[in-house]
C-alpha cells in the first residue's frame, strides 16, 4: 500500500533525508516549499513533482515599474474631535507603513469619503480638502468626531510579511499585483507560460494561491499589530478599477464607507450589506475567469493544477457556484481541525489533499516550540491527527501531505514514525472510502446561518481563530458524527430546503451571521421552521439563536425551545421556577454559558442545566418535533458526546457501532464489513460498540486506530 | 426633644402599649394601620391623629350594584400556534381568575386587538370573531403565532389580595372603583365628605394612596405566580372610557398593543414610546385633578392631606410638575434604602414622612421572620437605618414613624429600645438641617437617563425589586455621599442642563432606560456631551452606557471613555495589550461584572480592573476631562467609597470631612458646627475624619452615630 496519498516536502540539500523519508512515509509524490527549489536528485528521483506558485507575488521588478499595478485596500484613519469648526485628519496615523502605503492618485481621491461618526452621516466633499496626506475640514461641526475612508496601496505581500517577520528574515520584501491591471495580467499570463517551459519537470503546479490575500491589517503598535484580520473578507480585492467596472456592471457606485464600516469593516461573522453581497459576486466572477486562464496555460502544457485554500484565496471560494468552472484538478487545505478537513473533502474538484500539522518550522503558529528544543512534534502531530481522524472517517479525501522544512525532522525520529504510522491508517481509511460510504444514522442535520453552503464547515479561518463562536465548536464537532450533514442558508429554508432534513441547528450571537440578526424578522421564515418542528423536526439552538430586537420575544423560535433571553423588556416579569431534571443523555455542564437573563417562555420547558439560578439548557416539545436549547456549546468529547446523544434522543435513532465510552468513536464500512474505532484520549480505554453482530468489547492504547473485520 | 416627628401606628386593644411606646419613642402622632380602627383611649389621649383612606377600596356594595366601576386592565393571551387555517385563542388562560374577569362589553370589544406574532402585525377584525371568552380566526395563516389583547376588570383590589394571599386572611375580598366613571366619582366625593363629618377627631387623612395601583399581574400557576410587576407602570389606569377620551383629546387612538407590547408589556425600565408618554399625561392630568378634588373637601373639613408614596400612586409622580398643584400637606414613603429617603425629601410638599422597616407584621417582605420567632427585629431596624441614615445627613426629612401592628413588638423589647435611640437621633440630625445646609464638596453629580428628573433616585420600586440594574446601586451610594445630585434626562442635556455640573453617570443595559436606548442616536446630545468631557467635565459609563447599534462603536460615549463594547462586528480585530496600572483610588473590583466583549478603543485609557482578560475599569482623559468606565457596579461600602473617591480624583476635590475608612462616612453641619459621623459596620471601628480643624480620630461602636462639635 505504501508510496501513495502522501506529498513530501524535498528540501535541497538534504537529498538522501528527502528519499530517505520519501520511502519511510510512502510518498509518491515530492515538493518544494514556499521559497526553495528542489536538487536535480530529488527530481529525477521517479517521484511526482509539486511546484508552487504565488502568481501574484515575486515580481518585485513589474511592481517597481508599474507602482499602480499593486493592490490596495480600503482604510478608515482614527477619529479626530473638532473642537472648533475646523479640524484635521492625519490619514495613515496608526497604521503599519511597511504595509501601507497612501495612495492619493486622482482615481483614488475620487473614492476618498468624509465621515461625520457622531451624527453616523457622509461630509459633503466641499467641506473639506485633502492635502499631503492628511484631510482639513473647513465646516466641521464642533465636538463632532470625524473619520475619513482612503486607498493605500499594500506594498507588503501579507503572507511574506508574516513570515518574514515571524523568522526574522532580512530578504527583500515582495509585493503582489493586482491582475485587474492590464499589462500586469498580460505580465502574469506571459510568466506563466514561460515558467511551464522552463519546468518541464513539474507534474503539478501548487498554486498558492491566487490573487487576493484574506484581509490582514496591520498596525504601528507592537501593542495592537494586528488590526484586522478575517479569513474571507474581502477587503484586498478592490482598487479604483475595480470599483469603477462594479459601478458600470451592478449601476450603483460603492463607497469607501461600503468597506471600511465606521473601522468595523465587513467581518464575515456578521450578516453582509446587499453593497457586499454584490461586491463578492462580483469579484467572485473577475478570480474565476481570471483564474480558469491560468488553469487553462498550466493545463496547455500538460500539468494539472492545483491550489492552496489559504492565503490570497479571497473570491475563489471552493464551496460556490463558479469553483467547478474554473477547472482546477485538486485543492490542498491546511488542517488543524475536522472541520477543515469536511471542508476540503466538500468541494467539487478530483482531488482532495490535506496538509498536515505540525508545519515543519521551529515554532507553531501561536509561537510555541515545534521543531526546535522543548517542542514534541509527534505529540502535536498526533493530536492534530486526532481531530481530523474522526472526520476522515466520514468523508473521504485523497491525499496528505506535509510542509516546510525536512531536516528540522532530524533530531525528531518518533516524529517521523508517527507520520509513517498516520500515512499508513489514512491510506487504510481511504481504502474503506473506496469500497463504499460509511454507515451513518439515519439523521440529516442542517446548520443554519447568513451564508449557507458557501461557509460550509469553516465560519472564517481556523479553529483557534474562530473559537469565540459557538458554531466552531458545533461543527467541530458534527464534523467526526455518523450523521448526515449540509449547512443551509435563510433563503435555502424558505425554498424548501428542510424537506430532506431532520435536525436544523442555529448557533451564534444576536445579530451575527451565525445566528443570522435581521433575517429573523421573515415571517415566512419563521413560518416555515415552526412547520418543520411542528410536524417532527428538531430545532436546535445554541447561545443566541434566532435572536433579534423588535418583536414579542428575542429568540424568534422561542416558542419551540420554550425558552427566551430578556433583553430587558421583561425584568419585571415573573420567572417560572422550574427544577433541574435528569436528562434523556448525558449533559455537559462544561459546554455551556452561565446567562443570567435566560428565561423559561410558559414553564414547559424541561430544564436539563442551570447555572446561577437560569437555565442553560432545555428540552422543550413544540407539536410532533422538539426543541433543545443550549446556552452556548464548546468542543471536547463530552460535549460531541453530548450532542450525538440529543440526535440520537430527539430523532430516536438506533444505537448501531455507537460505542457506549465518549472518548471513544467508532465507523462501520459495509462494503469492507470493517469497524474502526478511535481512542481520543491520551490514554488506554475499553470501550464497547453495539452493532447487529453483537457488542464489540474493545480495550484501545492512547489514540489508537483499531479497525476490526466483523 | 422628645415628643415630636413621630408617627405611631395605635392599636386597638392595646391602648396602654400604645400609650407607653408613644411616649418611648416621642410620638406626637398616633395613626390607624390598613384595616384597622383606632380606640376611644387613643384618639382622645391628646395626640394628632392620622386616619388611613384608601379611596378607591372598600365599596364592595357600590362595586356590586356597579361591576362597570371597576377598574381594568389590558392583558395578552398566550400565543397559539395555527396549525392550519383556523385557530382557537382562550384569552383568559394562564391568568388568576380571583383578579381577573373579561370585560367582553361593546366598549371593550371595541379595544379587542389580535395580533400575528410571527408578522408582528395586526391582523384584520375581519379575520377573526370573539364569543365566550375565546377567539376563532377564520383566516390564520399556517404556522403563525396569534396573540390577542383585551380588556379585563380587575376585581380584587391588589393590596389587599397580597396582604390577603400573604397572611391567609379570610376575609371579603376589597374590590377597587375606577374615578373616571361618572357615578363613581361622584359617590367617592360624597364618601369622603361624609367621612370628614363623621370622623372630627381625625387631624390629618393620610391617603394611602390616590387611585390607580402600579401593575401587579397574577397569574393561575404557583410555579409563576407574579406575571408582570412594575412600580411605575400606568396598566392598571385603562378602561375605554379613558381610551375614547385620549383619543379625543390627542387625535389618535390607542390599541390593546400599545399597552400589551406582546406581553411584554410597557416597562419603566425600557425607554417609553411616543404613545406611552402622552398617555401618562393624559392620566397624570387626570389624577392631579381628581385628587386636587379630593384635597380640597379634606381642607374644607379643616384636615390636612397626607399622601402615602405607594401603593395607588401611579398617575400622582410626586416628581413630577402637576403633583404641587394637588395641594398635599405632606408625602409619607415607606423606606428600605437611602434613595427612598432622597426620593421622599425630593418631592415639593410641605411635610416629608419616612415610614421605616421593619413593618410590625410577623413576617418581612422576603418571606423572613421579623415579629416571630427566629426573628431580629432590632437588627433589622439597624440595619435599615444604617442604609437611610446616611441619606437623612445629606438631605432633611420632617417626620419618621412605623407601621402594624403595635402588640408584635412585646417580646422584642430591644426592638422597642432601639426605635427610642433611632428617633432620638433623627431628630438631632432634623435639628441639624433646620440651622443651616450640610457641607457638601464642590462636585454636581448629574444622574443621566430617560426619565430624568421624573424618576429622581428610583427606579421603579424598592431596592431589592430592581437589584439587577446598575443605576439603583450608584443611587444608593450616592444618596449619603456628599455632593449635589440631580437626574436628568436626554432633552434635559440638550436644553443647557450641563452647565452647572461637573459629572454625569449614565448607566444601564444597552436598550434600557437607563442607558437610553434610541436617544444616543442623536448627535446634539453625543456633541454636547462631549463638549462637557473636552471642556473639562467628567462622565461616568457603568455597564453598557450610550448604548445602541448602528453607528461605528457600541458605546456613543466610547471616545469619552477609550473602551467600548464589541457586539459582534469587531470580534476580528485585534485588541489593545495593556498592563492593570494602580489607580489613584481604591477600585472594588466585587463591584464590577466580567463582561468579555470590552475593548480598548484607542489603547490611551488606563485599566484599573481587568476580569478574564477583558478589562472592567478604565480611566480615560479626553481634551480637559475625563471618562471612567465601570463594567457593573454593585453596593456596598468600599464601592460607595470607590466611586466617591473617583469623583474626588476626577473634580480633584479636597478631602474635607472624609472619613479615613470606607465604612464611616461623616457629615458637618457648619452652622451647628458639628461633625456627623456613622460607622456603617457591625463592628468597631476607627476611623480619622479630616477637617479644617485638624483630623478627628474617632473611635465608633458598631453601627454608632457621633456627634462631635468643633
Amino acid at each position: 500500500m505504501k508510496r501513495a496519498d502522501f506529498t513530501l516536502p524535498g528540501e535541497a540539500g538534504y537529498e538522501s533525508l528527502t528519499l530517505e523519508l520519501a520511502k519511510k512515509w510512502g510518498a509518491d509524490v515530492i515538493r518544494d516549499s514556499d521559497g526553495t527549489k528542489l536538487s536535480p536528485e530529488i527530481v529525477e528521483a521517479g517521484y511526482r513533482i509539486y511546484s508552487t506558485i504565488c502568481i501574484i507575488r515575486q515580481h518585485n521588478a513589474f511592481a517597481q515599474e508599474h507602482p499602480d499595478a499593486q493592490q490596495q485596500t480600503f482604510l478608515c484613519s482614527k477619529a479626530v474631535t473638532a473642537e472648533g469648526t475646523t479640524a484635521v485628519i492625519p490619514l495613515m496615523d496608526g497604521y503599519f507603513t511597511e504595509q501601507f502605503v497612501l495612495n492619493d492618485s486622482p482615481d483614488a481621491l475620487r473614492y476618498m469619503q468624509v465621515y461625520d461618526r457622531t451624527e453616523n452621516a457622509p461630509v459633503s466633499p466641499d467641506a473639506w480638502t485633502y492635502a499631503d496626506g492628511q484631510i482639513t475640514l473647513h465646516a466641521a461641526k464642533p465636538w463632532h468626531q470625524y473619520t475619513a475612508g482612503f486607498l493605500c496601496y499594500r506594498i507588503w505581500e501579507e503572507i511574506n510579511m508574516y513570515n518574514h517577520t515571524t523568522n526574522s528574515w532580512t530578504s527583500e520584501h515582495l509585493r503582489q499585483l493586482d491582475p485587474r491591471h492590464p499589462a500586469t495580467w498580460a505580465y502574469l499570463q506571459q510568466w506563466l507560460e514561460d515558467w511551464c517551459v522552463e519546468n518541464p519537470q513539474t507534474n503539478v503546479i501548487r498554486l498558492t494561491s491566487l490573487f487576493y490575500n484574506f484581509v490582514w491589517i496591520w498596525g504601528d503598535e507592537l501593542r495592537n499589530r494586528h488590526l484586522f484580520t478575517d479569513w474571507a473578507s474581502y477587503d484586498f480585492t478592490v482598487s479604483p478599477a475595480a470599483l469603477d467596472a462594479f459601478e458600470k456592471q451592478y449601476g450603483y457606485a460603492l463607497t469607501a464607507e461600503d468597506f471600511v464600516n465606521g473601522g468595523k469593516h465587513q467581518v464575515t461573522h456578521m450578516p453582509p450589506t446587499k453593497a457586499k453581497l454584490d461586491y463578492m459576486d462580483f469579484i467572485q466572477a473577475f478570480v474565476a475567469e481570471k483564474a480558469k486562464a491560468l488553469v487553462d496555460i498550466i493545463h496547455k502544457h500538460g500539468k494539472e493544477a492545483y491550489v492552496f485554500y489559504d492565503d490570497s484565496w479571497v473570491g475563489m471560494e471552493p464551496c460556490g457556484k463558479r469553483f467547478q468552472s474554473i477547472g482546477f484538478d485538486g485543492l490542498i487545505k491546511c488542517v488543524f481541525s475536522g472541520f477543515e478537513c469536511r471542508l476540503c473533502a466538500f468541494a467539487k474538484v478530483p482531488v482532495h489533499e490535506l496538509r498536515f500539522h505540525p508545519y515543519l518550522f521551529p515554532v507553531g503558529l501561536g509561537g510555541a516550540p515545534t521543531f526546535s528544543e522543548g517542542g514534541n512534534p509527534a505529540r502535536d502531530a498526533l493530536l492534530y491527527w486526532r481531530s481530523v481522524r474522526r472526520a476522515l472517517l466520514r468523508e473521504p479525501v485523497d491525499r496528505i501531505g506535509l510542509g516546510g522544512y525536512l531536516h528540522l525532522t532530524l533530531p525528531f525520529p518518533e516524529f517521523n514514525d508517527t507520520i509513517e504510522a498516520m500515512s499508513d491508517e489514512f491510506r487504510q481509511i481511504k481504502s474503506f472510502h473506496k469500497n463504499g460510504k460509511p454507515y451513518v444514522l439515519p439523521c440529516r442535520v442542517a446548520v443554519l446561518h447568513t451564508w449557507g453552503s458557501l461557509r460550509s464547515w469553516t465560519l472564517s479561518g481556523h479553529f483557534h481563530e474562530t473559537d469565540k463562536h459557538a458554531l466552531i465548536h458545533i461543527n467541530e464537532a458534527l464534523s467526526g458524527l455518523p450523521v448526515d450533514v449540509k449547512f443551509i442558508s435563510f433563503d435555502d429554508v424558505k425554498h424548501g430546503a428542510l424537506k430532506d432534513v431532520d435536525v436544523v441547528i442555529n448557533a451564534g450571537r444576536m445579530g451575527d451571521a451565525w445566528s443570522g440578526g435581521d433575517a429573523w424578522n421573515d415571517a415566512e421564515l419563521v413560518a416555515e421552521l415552526t412547520r418543520f418542528v411542528g410536524e417532527g423536526g428538531t430545532f436546535i439552538g445554541v447561545g443566541e439563536p434566532s435572536a433579534v430586537r423588535g418583536s414579542d420575544r428575542t429568540f424568534r423560535m422561542a416558542h419551540v425551545l420554550g425558552i427566551d433571553e430578556d433583553l430587558g423588556e421583561r425584568v419585571c416579569h415573573g420567572r417560572w421556577q422550574y427544577e433541574v431534571e435528569a436528562a434523556p443523555f448525558t449533559v455537559n455542564e462544561a459546554a455551556l454559558a452561565a446567562n443570567p437573563h435566560l428565561y423559561l417562555t410558559d414553564g414547559t420547558a424541561r430544564v436539563l442545566c442551570e447555572k446561577n439560578g437560569a437555565p442553560q439548557m432545555t428540552i422543550h416539545s413544540f407539536g410532533k418535533g422538539k426543541g433543545v436549547y443550549m446556552s452556548s456549546f464548546s468542543i471536547s468529547p463530552e460535549s460531541t458526546r453530548m450532542l450525538l446523544e440529543i440526535l440520537v434522543h430527539c430523532c430516536q435513532l438506533p444505537g448501531d457501532y455507537l460505542s457506549d465510552n465518549a472518548l471513544v468513536e467508532a465507523a462501520w464500512y459495509p462494503a469492507d464489513r470493517t469497524l474502526v474505532a478511535i481512542n481520543n484520549a491520551e490514554e488506554s480505554i475499553t470501550a464497547t460498540i453495539a452493532t447487529p453482530d453483537g457488542p464489540q468489547c474493545l480495550t484501545l492504547a492512547p489514540l489508537e486506530t483499531k479497525m476490526i473485520k466483523l
